[in-house]
């Protein structure tokens, strides 16, 4: 993917120490942001060069986000290796970050001005939707979109506008794609707190059940705290702190309540949104692309239900 | 100060949490790396409003970093006050150090490319910096010099460089800024390790004597190790973790060998190379309180010795 190689360049350096945490950062990874970028970009005339530098970018802050995130969280497992922060520590592993981000900018620094402030305002919707989130009283649903809407959302949907900005679309067509990824973004967090709940580990390539053991509650916990008869003592157990056997009991109980089910359709729901999004676009191959892509983010649900 | 109200400006927020913490961040500070960006745009024709957006874009990358530094140092106290994480936690200050990286690029967005690439060099430099300094082997003076240009002279090189290149001097010109600004923050970085040493506690607004409790080894303890005749054994005790009588033993014996005294003279001839670049500019009025405000740096010296 030519995504990467713009990468190795990106991070190249000349002190092997650097290096070292940087090719660690990089290894794996989907490429979903990136990949938008460059989508989106071709419904119209594009310069080559920037748009691959601007996905770049992208990907850098989405991994130099989840590097900070992960010493944040205390994580230990990332795309199946350990976390950065615990191969070699948590202070290199926050200035790797912070060096992702410098770099990232320097990319970005040829682009437009409106790629520019996309992309900052992504980041802020990052950050201060993380910090909302360590102190949200009792979170309920709408707390929750708020949240994922944040932290995911906000770059996927940069991600797309920023295609659009590169090949000059209209500011109505920007809008579009800007809201075709939202909800594609909000659609791939709910799949992956679905998976974290329902899913296997070796799939999702880290460890799951990692939300509610922390007391996070995402959308399929949310709903069954809704429904459950027993709802009022389960708050209770999250709040203390679950036991392992208590998560797979609350799993069990959510199956039954269909919570699965339920989430499964609200993430449909939101890849519906993102197609009519799509539909407003003209009519091109790169359309029919981003339909497919869009519809394949719902293909682990595929594989478990 | 015009600069202060271009920051409150920057990151005001809705969100009542995050503006706590911002305010926190922006509390106190001399704002020395902005007013050299002022400073400098004054050698040219100048957009007023674009210079105080780069001014203060450097100040929030300089507050951004002190709060991740602070974080991985362990450090409780930062400007008379406590420091950000002792006061709200590690994850909402590293969050909001992020923020303040976002919202300083979002500054940054409608200026010129190469004020851009100037500015993330410098964070790229001190990142970089800091991650070689966690693996440096026996530090010397070489490795101190390089160590501290990159944390500290980079990005007073990179503020001097934004003003020559916002009023659109020749490259030449932005070279001896850029120059001018990198020996004074040499300067500026030895005083400050100087005054950890010798100084006092309440005049630096922070504990002292944190370096070489922490086993970092400052130009003055480096001039000391040279030439001690009981070198070996002091490096010992470093590496083993020095008591609080213990500093204060070495401190009266890097004393006695005159290690302030030449530590300032250190200090002094950046001061001096400083001035030299500066008169290579054209001369104005801007260049005097160019070389003033470089004297006065100088300052805290006088005081003590």
């Amino acid at each position: 993917m030519e995504i990467k190689a713009v990468l190795n360049e990106a991070v190249a350096t000349p002190d092997p120490r650097l290096q070292q945490l940087l090719n660690h950062a990089l290894t794996g990874g989907k490429g979903l942001r990136p990949t938008l970028v460059l989508l989106c970009a071709r419904f119209g005339i594009h310069d080559t060069v920037e748009v691959r530098q601007v996905a770049t970018a992208i990907e850098l802050i989405h991994l130099a986000s989840l590097i900070h995130d992960d010493v944040l969280d205390g994580a230990t497992v990332r795309r199946s290796l350990p976390a950065l922060h615990c191969l070699y520590g948590t202070v290199p592993a926050v200035l790797t970050g912070d060096y992702l981000f410098a770099t990232a900018f320097g990319l970005l620094a040829s682009s437009k001005k409106a790629v520019l402030t996309t992309v900052t305002e992504a980041i802020r919707a990052m950050c201060s939707g993380e910090i909302q989130q360590l102190t949200a009283a009792v979170p309920d649903t709408k707390a929750y979109f708020t949240y994922i809407g944040q932290k995911t959302a906000a770059l996927f949907s940069a991600a797309c506008r920023c295609g659009g900005i590169l090949c000059r679309l209209k500011r109505p067509q920007q809008n579009y794609l800007a809201r075709f990824g939202w909800h594609l973004g909000l659609a791939y967090q709910i799949i992956d707190d679905y998976l974290d709940l329902f899913g296997s580990a070796q799939r999702m390539g880290k460890p799951n059940r990692q939300d509610l053991a922390r007391g996070i509650l995402t959308l399929p916990v949310l709903r069954f705290l809704e429904l459950s008869p027993e709802a009022a003592r389960w708050q209770e157990k999250i709040n203390r702190g679950l036991t392992a056997a208590e998560i797979e009991e609350l799993i069990a109980a959510a199956r039954q309540l269909n919570c699965d089910e339920y989430t499964a359709a609200i993430a449909e729901e939101q890849i519906t949104l993102a197609l009519e999004a799509l539909d407003k676009l003209p009519v091109s191959p790169v359309q029919e692309e981003l339909a497919l892509l869009a519809s394949r983010t719902l293909d682990p649900l595929q594989e478990i239900i």
